[in-house]
């Protein structure tokens, strides 16, 4: 999407000097910096401190990361270890292990000799597939938000509330649920989100970015403020992304999701997720007992990042002196709290049935 | 309750000078600051600027103001500024005016040159029913405690989960949700608290620091955690305090409690509301619908306040330019997702019911 006019992926591959450029999203939203990954540790340090971060976007990342360990040493034994390598880096977003066995299939199969070009090949694949899975699912996401808009009198906005960051710079390009955002406001729909800030990490500055450079009309609230807004009649529609989603349809998204779930439940507001079917993990069915959740550190809980009163990237300790923090990364939202599931090949009830009905492939995969 | 070993209440008359000294709670938990205040407007201001905050140090700290007024000029005319000064500092915490109703009603009957003294008098009655209340209430509560404590295995933690601060500090002594808590482990009772940040103003810091002061063991969670150790079985009661109750038992708190009863309902969590009665409304039904719900300024999401690297205290900017914050202060939990309030009279069902049974002289007040 656009910063200042100019068109940005989240990465890019730059041919000249052979290297990864990607935005650093530790300075989002308050320094635009571009980084460049060469090395493997690079890779994995790039995933792992969330320079890069959004499941589909680390899944292009690592893809890129197969690309230059094949590059440096094409080995069967090298490819392995940058497998093992990188999926360590961050234990939830199954996409990450998506890429990095699609990967290894492809290129465990070929010659030495032939692995480095075709894993770039494949690297580039999967960005660019993930450019237009997100954009198709916004457009099935953008049918749900035309018929709320077409209840609205007098041009009223529809008002869309969302949790963390699943915007474009999660993704290589468009976002998952800000894609049909993007879709809607480009049509000229009236549109206003309601940005959860989402601590520890405030991912909800990088949507606020996000949507303030598209023109996106939206406020910034605290986590604590949506189940208020909803029983209120102030959302028509909750649309967030999942960093993992079963078969069954429990989403595994950034911790407090579930909290909107509820509320949206609660007072019958439509609970959709957004999802490029590389986020479905077919493996598994039931979110709450079978998805590992990260324990991010406690430092991420203690501290906050933002722009000091002289302009410069500070921090600040916000707990007293012998408080410790928690901070488990991400929870489950159970299927039975979810409206539907936005894929890039339509629209389905969060369930087995409902997964399988759109991605019939998977049927023996179980 | 004590600081670094010494006993503290959360204000208190200083004889001497004739004025009311308090502690300044926009400094904690890095500082701890006593403040004096002396005129009418100190008064107001610490109100509505949060020097005292929570519903019982607010409604204590009016009869103080009060008080103040009643020595410069006891007049009608003066009792009813200072009423109405005062009272609009805070719209929602219903001690507030139940406090000034109370000096008003006990000081309009006397003659003007009796008012300096009595008022002063009932201010400190105020601040000392105040103390027994929150203990009366904190031995009912602690029943609860004792009853999870006698099912735990092995001497495990009875792990509680609070919202905001309704602790010692939010009141004169003891704090409502904090006052079982204090009891309990007073009492030798392994006990854990995990505490709700509460963005955006951070009172769980201060929940925090009350806590670790007396010793008692806690995690800082994000207000997005919750509901997440709720599903894993990592919480087994969760008590807050209220800002104001209706008579049939809806409870206005701080913005995201809401949140956190959804949650409690959806594990089936005991979840309970700490109350002195003065915090009952007894003239309205619906919280939703009768309780106005202060909006805040949007500097306080937009900013956080906490300890710079070189140890002083600072302000942070959070979100990215031009974008703005929506800062709704509280939020009703309907009745039906609280199990049971705790009040100086015992414990009883959120209904009318429940509590006309424990405050039977409120019968006819509807």
């Amino acid at each position: 999407m656009r910063v200042d006019g100019k068109h940005f992926r989240s990465l890019w591959w730059n041919d000249v000097d052979a290297v990864l450029e990607i935005i650093d999203q530790r300075m989002l939203p308050y320094q635009f910096q571009i980084a460049q990954v060469v090395t493997l540790q690079q890779f994995a340090d790039a995933i792992s401190e969330m320079k890069v971060r959004g499941a589909p976007l680390i899944g292009a990342t690592a893809a890129y990361g197969v690309a230059r360990a094949m590059a440096d040493d094409p080995s069967d034994t090298n490819l392995q270890h940058a497998h093992q390598f990188l999926e360590k880096t961050r234990p939830t977003a199954i996409n990450l292990r998506w890429a990095l066995d699609r990967c290894r299939t492809a290129l465990s199969g070929l010659h030495e000799n032939q692995r480095a070009a075709a894993a770039l090949q494949l690297a580039h694949e999967i960005a660019d597939e993930d450019v237009q899975i997100n954009k198709r699912l916004g457009e099935h996401g953008l049918e749900i938000i035309k018929e709320i808009a077409e209840n609205k009198h007098d041009g009223e906005p529809v008002r869309i509330l969302t949790h963390c960051n699943a915007g474009w710079i999660a993704t290589v390009d468009w976002g998952t649920a800000t894609s049909p955002i993007y879709q809607a406001h480009d049509l000229g729909i009236n549109i206003h989100v309601w940005v959860d800030e989402t601590r520890p990490r405030n991912q909800g500055a990088l949507t606020s970015w996000e949507l303030g450079k598209h023109g996106v009309s939206h406020t910034y609230i605290v986590d604590n403020a949506g189940g208020h807004l909803m029983q209120h009649g102030m959302v028509d529609l909750v649309i967030t992304g999942t960093d993992r989603t079963t078969r069954c349809g429990d989403v595994c998204n950034k911790i407090g999701t579930y909290l909107k779930a509820l509320a949206a439940k609660d007072n019958n507001v439509p609970f959709y997720v957004t999802l490029p079917s590389p986020t479905i993990d077919w493996t598994i069915k039931d979110g709450l007992s079978e998805i590992p959740i990260e324990e991010r550190r406690a430092e991420e809980v203690e501290q906050v990042q933002g722009i000091t009163p002289t302009g410069d990237l500070g921090r600040l300790v916000v707990t007293p002196e012998g408080t410790h923090g928690g901070n488990p990364a991400f929870d489950v939202t159970p299927s039975r709290l979810v409206t539907g599931l936005i894929t890039e090949r339509g629209v389905c009830p969060a369930s087995e049935e409902g997964l399988l009905k759109l991605f019939p492939e998977f049927l023996e995969a179980h």
